[in-house]
């Protein structure tokens, strides 16, 4: 940690500052500089909690921050990847998992439509919500436990293992009943309390990144569940909201190298809600995995003119066919399967 | 609700599209134009849900919604302005109502001291956090219900309504035991299972503004408290994440106005948090109320070096006597009084 | 055109809106809603410049816009993309184009080396600054003609052509005898007295999106030189401003399907600048291609350790053949050739 | 200066790090933390421009700088504020000056009128604009030299001083004819040819800030005028891009503290275009001066129904008055005068 103070900064008020980082038990160094002083720290064990008091000190220009705030997701913690296993699937090896299927559940024969769909085009878990959140009061938020047995029933036809949100603690319970993987969403990317109880929760969690969260906070709500003990965390960007207008969110790919190098946990695109139309999902589909993304998230509907919820932005079969054609021909490129 | 057209949309498509529309129930108008067709719709009673399938068919460029998806917050819905009533606090009429306090309740002395001296200056409410969401899972979150057992012996000992985050629907009942106001924070603000469980209790709320929530997110979250019978919001700016980076977050002052056209709920400032740092506190506050906020949230503590949040946004009680002494004459310059 | 009116717009403010559509020689057409009326506008024959004063009407909520604002750069307008030669080197067509060099030209000695390397490993032409905008004024800021006499030197020693950048009117006459593509930087974007003298020059222009331009903001600006006469306009994405701090800049890799829609001008990614690190380069040009970029502009260093500017974003020859085998990959499994 | 090293970076790498701190004429101080080490480095009479070539050494996780790369501007350079006088106007003085006039001149009896009005209402200088940057080049410009003969004819007529744009510094010359302060605009403010000229030319320069500019990027291109020679700059916030969508801009009100602390120049507001809109100009003019703001630059036109260019935003001679008496009521509550 550095602290750096005022140009016009007295002996005194550096001589105050040092002293009080001794009082706090750790070693100042105080650094002249050609405008100004800085102090340097050392002697701690890890974030100074404490040290944002000593901005109030007169003469103190601001406090910088050199020891990562995450722990357990780093990749200076744990070199190697984590492997997340979801049924057969498996997040952060050689191979690009896809994840395929509706943005809701609407009906038992809807469902088990798309689910034979993307098994057939090579998906290797069934996507479909059953708990929506839903900007507005008065959209339609989903058939609860309903749409939870109609997941399961399209598991049983398909084999195919099952991610589908969880949106508050209460609910937590039943979905851990049918869901083989807890999505968590980008709203509740800050929900603490429910971040904690999926962490005590023995299942793969998918989180997706708040659409305000920069990269460090992901890491440190991912930390959030690792600290419970459940290692089983894959992460998904999934767009940031910017001043552009031209899309539904911006597609920050380059989170995907970032978040590699900073961490050891497996992360995946959702190109669906970044474009928000389906006839700009592909391209950015292709470039989430060029860019070394281990998996997708993309929604599919064989009728979306019927849709109830975001049918502008799920592909026809048709249209994963041909998504998974040429993303396996990108995969190829990097050296992977699909 | 308007479709646009592409440009080189055939008669065929645009005739295909019309016909989708009669089929949904609503009256389609077409309306050539000098590149381009547009189609208007009428007969609808609401927001139009199924409208976004329409992007789906060919020859589609855009779907523009006309319709406000928020209802009872509106100022169409409802012209006078709504007060809120907190103990003897009123939020939303002719006088300016400061809510002052620490961060976060870390014991019953530094409680009871702070609560002493925000009362004797004016203010109208103690904040003070017994649940604190942390972005780190490594950080103090709060004393839990012994901080609410200190929060009201501080409202028995000064007289002041309580104002306290409640982070989830589980501890809403034992928040609801002691809090006078419940606090809906910015990570939470689409937190709608807690929305709705805050719309059904019988409190007013003050509903925080997420950081990335655009001002039309801000009154849908809060139309879903009123959808559940709860009318007692008070709106909170407390600054949004923007590119600049030479403050904590950026106060979107322009938001003020804003909402008092756009709905008839208080909205009040949140001084602190927008600016991060105690020395830039008070001419935030100062623009608030000269911008027409109806209060200010405000955090105070008589020993900030020592806090364990937040410390270096906390006003000592002499800043904030300072700043209510000039938020007093920027009241009266309005009209108000504080 | 759409105007949207208040819900309790009276009809005589609605027959008053009417009138003046009319007294503009258009045709209003009302289409009375569920708690609004719209008021749609046809007969016009281009964007409504007036259209932005019947905001000023009692009674008006908002306009919007239907018509776009550009004309010449748009896929409506043109539907074939457009190729755009530079030397041997042809942006939009079946090959992605790559152009690679220093960011500034700090020597003969430098240039020369890094262009021959570049040459070498398959780029096909030549970058470098001659004139450099800097943000701060103390910064260094190019040779000048000194510059662009060694950017001569090295195309005929490689045989590739020069894309450099011109900063003012003034030296546009100086650049264009020695460059083959112009530059308009990001912070020039909207620089209209340079975007036009680009139009008057007969010379293909490289324009790059200012970090806070929109879509539209950049094909505006795109506008402005085609309007002029001169269609060899290349875009260029090199990432934008957001909350998000873990990178210099976002890649909007979006941009590149929305702009390839929209437009049948050639688009290229800039991934040195939107990454601001060598080692994070490799992946957002594999990105950009797979999205379907038209080619990329890399800054390639022998020496970045020593490099006078941006030495951290610059590619090592070595790093630099990497890129090339990866995207060359990429190119080849979305049916191009590199 | 802070260099951050990666947790594993080996002696070794740590040892060479230092060397290369050396060899530039530095002195190392190498700081073992708990989980890295951080590398001081002091001995610098400035910013350290080779510094960002350290990146590359292995081990290097990243470096912090702590110098600021402004200096004429800042506070610490210059304690006492700047006083910039144009004509009997003064900026930075304990009267608020407030700037009226046209967004651009349309005609002699347009701008003479609104003249007439600002002067009679307690503006000090009169804006208007005879060249026009414009988004799309299809819209009007500005009258040229004609537009200045017209601002030249109304300080002939009423006695203000004139502001008004200038573009590039092709037209500098022409337009220091008439100016008595410079504008640059916000797409200019890294425009440095233009700023270096603007530093050359011994007139008041009004530099408003850049819409993606941070405070930083501000104060550096203030730097650029001030380094070549020119004190005399007022600097302007005029909102900034973010996610938002409610309005045309986001005012960052918290700018205003933010740069009467790092600098002694004046700084004004301009709640016109942060706005947008005629009805939302009054609260933000009212919340700057509480904010500290040294003045205003405000749109007024008496026929905006008519107005060439913004008339949406402009106030009405009426609104204006209004403006002023509020504006005078809050500048008297922070003890100065309008």
């Amino acid at each position: 940690m550095l602290i750096v103070m005022d140009a016009h900064a007295s002996p005194a008020q550096i001589a105050d500052v040092c002293r009080a980082i001794e009082q706090l038990g750790y070693v100042p160094h105080a650094m002249p500089g050609p405008t100004r002083t800085a102090i340097g720290i050392t002697g701690n064990k890890g974030p100074i909690e404490e040290s944002q008091t000593l901005t109030r000190f007169p003469g103190v220009r601001e406090i910088i921050r050199v020891t990562s705030p995450y722990k357990l997701v780093s990749r200076e913690f744990r070199e190697a990847d984590t492997l997340v296993q979801v049924g057969a699937a498996v997040f952060g090896g050689p191979t690009v998992a896809v994840i395929g299927g509706p943005c809701t559940v609407e009906s038992r024969e809807q469902t088990l439509t798309v689910a034979a769909h993307v098994r057939e085009l090579g998906a290797v878990a069934l996507r479909g919500g059953a708990y929506k959140p839903r900007t507005s009061p008065y959209a339609f938020n989903g058939l609860g436990e309903q749409g939870l047995r109609i997941l399961a029933e399209a598991r049983a036809a398909t084999g195919l293992p099952i991610v589908t949100e969880v949106m508050d603690v209460e609910t937590l319970p039943l979905v851990l009943e049918y869901a083989d993987m807890l999505q968590i969403g980008a709203r509740n990317m800050q929900n603490y309390p429910l971040l904690r109880a999926a962490g005590r929760a023995n299942r793969p969690v998918l989180l997706k990144r708040g659409f305000a969260a920069t990269v460090k906070d992901l890491l440190l709500a991912a930390e959030y569940i690792l600290s419970e003990g459940n290692q089983q965390v894959v992460l998904c960007e999934r767009g940031i909201r910017t001043f552009d207008d031209s899309a539904r969110f911006t597609l920050d790919i380059g989170a995907i190298p970032i978040i590699k190098q900073l961490s050891h946990l497996p992360v995946i695109v959702d190109p669906s809600h970044a474009s928000g139309r389906a006839d700009r999902v592909i391209p950015l589909a292709r470039a989430a995995i060029a860019a070394g993304a281990d998996g997708l998230i993309v929604e599919v509907h064989h009728d979306p003119l019927h849709a109830q919820c975001d049918g502008e932005q799920a592909l026809l079969p048709s249209a994963f066919a041909q998504m998974m054609d040429e993303c396996g021909k990108i995969a190829a490129a990097v050296g992977r399967t699909l």
